[in-house]
């Protein structure tokens, strides 16, 4: 059993990026732009009713305050600020849930906020308490290992794991840098195999060739670039077709 | 019986404006600003905390997206959006208000959108929209006679009339525009005076000379100009010496 | 002889709109965006790079300020503010204009804030105040007629008459609101058509049927359109078959 | 011969903070905010005006973008994007001292970027990029010692170093961090006295009370918090009382 998780909404005000339509189609779970690094109130709430409609679930995804960066840009936040911003980016998608219908189910943070709580105790107790603001049993979306995910954990917040089949790991399970040679994994057929692996086996390979466990009970699936949604339907029929159940965690 | 509501939190990082604390030993309503105009999520949980450690009821102060202009400039914002980002800020205070034990209880659109909505139906339809979505029985405070409680009214939100003891009335019971003569009243005797009249006979004296009725369950005070709270402080003890029971609207 | 203008640059961060590269070996003279509606820092140096590159005039596309909606939205911005506004738009444009060994040589108001400027007197001035801040000789690009290039022209400033073969004319040779049917041309052939006479002869075929005299010295072309590149490039080749000289405005 | 700087116009639309008409007499170099951490157009303009008649040199204070954290918070921003953004700001500010007769004659990173500079080399040097984009021969202003003045220097850009008379110092010439004991001196006397030191002998006494060496052409002095520009008043007198002339450097 997986969940297939997705970047949604990100465009902003005249700008579109990713195709909120069709990937809705594909994914279990809708990581909603909340106005930070993208997403509109308009496109916020129309995402909301799409996947209300198609039974997918809405995540909030939380970010620095950065328009011009797309979030991308670490930034040195000081945790009462940042736990502030993560609560109300969750408040304002939540009357889109609900007026659809449904509820925000997680959140998970967005670009170089996900990227930074990996490793940063600060940043991540500030995510976690803006959770908490929110909501004290919002499930929380992650990377296996990070300080994000031990953080909630201890706090108690139920914690998510997720993987990405496009991406590559070290030996250890990290994820390659983005900088370096290989990172990025662009052959579908590659991306697909992996996809597979990851769901049924819990393994992927390595850069270096070994066979490593990832935990995961998510995938996240990207859908910013051209042929990015053929891929993620392509990954989710062979996941079916392998006898994966593909269903948003509970 | 009347209610006492004002402008809080209308500060935006580094910049503060509004002496929340003081305010809010004063007023029973406090429209909360929600980031559109000014108000960043830490000052909005904070004026939160405070307000609900008080009794004093929580509002959504809903503004023009517009922090270089203060929510000051009147913008031709289609329907859809405009609707979208007022509910997006109700959901975004919501938050604080229920961390801090409370709830957003009412909504008052702020600055150049309260001064629009007055007259303009499809702003005025879209602002009641933005309300619905977020929650179908939230009162709205606004200017009595105005589009803007009729749309609301017919829409089945409850509406919460409000005055101005500090400005000028014409024979018809509107404000005088603020660029005319005489419209803002800086005396506080007559302040006092009009506010005592306002709530014991429901009454103001027009520019005119002519004593016109003018029905209003909340007053409106100031609080970001010298002296303002000072006076907002004599208002409620005046009111309170006349028999007046000052408290917020059910 | 004729120019081609076109809006460009009017992406934002990770955002893209215009295909601007290859929208400048079409044009003569380039709108670029300037912050205000569209258009990082990074953008408008690379568009002034590839501008004066290909010997295409730079010119500052000045906008309220409104990123989340793209200068669409109408704006009752005081004229101080607004004078100030655009000539902190042309400044910054300025920098990447000369660093690329070129200059800002007109402005062009975008979006709302051109469509105000065509009857609002007070704006009108505004903007025109801001460009004499900027430099008093800086021609401006507007419609024929209106109140913009009027203040313009009475302020000293030379003034750039243009058209727009894919918008329909009343008789009086104004354009018809895009809310109302027919307004905006899309059959490529009307849109080669129109364009050629428009150079040609000084007129365009009235949404009456009339055939009326337009004086345009810069046709605007459109380049955020699927398909509007194409189109620019056949306008282009059309009008140097049938002899136009496609030339900058001195 | 002492130079006396100080930050200004650091409000932003209804927002004020910097008591910027009374500061322009205590100072002779202006750091005007550029609208990236504060300072909208209006006040950049004012600002600049009130600067060329008193004869206060203009300098361009750049900040990362971020109005919500006034600049204040270290940003990863990739070189080519703050390099832009370094020049678009100076272009800006650039029209606004040319409107009122003066120039600007200078730039100083503000907030996190200053901080930043100090050891980071390739943010030093995007920023350095980015005044070379708006003018090859314009100083900067800078810590002793740091990355920034160093590269700058390499790059053949004027460089103008400055001290703090309020901040406390190590053995090794760097300023203590704010956030350990005693990094800030409130203390006016003391203040004071270290000015006269800095200017006369160039030396101040650091937290471990030995006697160490500050090479600086500019004091900085703030004028954010009550009785600051009194402060700097009194520093100015007292170091024409002391025979130090106050004047911009060359």
């Amino acid at each position: 059993m997986i969940d297939l998780n997705a970047d949604l909404g990100e465009g902003f005000g005249r700008w579109r990026l990713t195709d909120d339509e069709r990937l809705l189609s594909v994914v279990t779970s809708a990581n909603v732009a909340c106005g930070f690094h993208a997403g509109d109130a308009a496109t916020m709430r129309r995402v909301c009713e799409l996947a209300a409609e198609r039974g997918v679930r809405i995540g909030a995804q939380v970010s620095y305050r950065d328009l011009a960066g797309f979030g991308r840009r670490a930034m040195d936040v000081p945790p009462a600020e940042l736990a502030a911003e993560v609560a109300y980016q969750i408040g304002a998608l939540e009357v889109f849930a609900r007026a659809a219908g449904s509820r925000v189910s997680y959140v998970k943070p967005h670009g170089a906020l996900y990227n930074r709580v990996v490793h940063d105790e600060r940043q991540a107790e500030a995510v976690v308490d803006g959770v908490l603001l929110a909501d004290a049993a919002l499930p929380v979306l992650g990377l296996p290992g990070s300080r994000f995910l031990k953080v909630a954990e201890k706090a108690g917040l139920p914690v998510v794991t997720e993987a990405f089949a496009d991406r590559a790991y070290t030996d250890e399970g990290t994820l390659v840098p983005r900088g370096e040679d290989g990172a990025v994994i662009t052959e579908p057929e590659a991306v697909v195999g992996r996809s597979v692996g990851l769901a049924r086996s819990g393994t992927v390979t390595a850069r270096s060739g070994r066979e490593i466990p990832v935990r995961a009970r998510s995938l996240c699936l990207h859908g910013d670039t051209p042929g990015a949604v053929d891929l993620a339907r392509r990954v989710r029929a062979e996941l079916e077709g392998a006898g994966v159940r593909v269903e948003a965690f509970a």
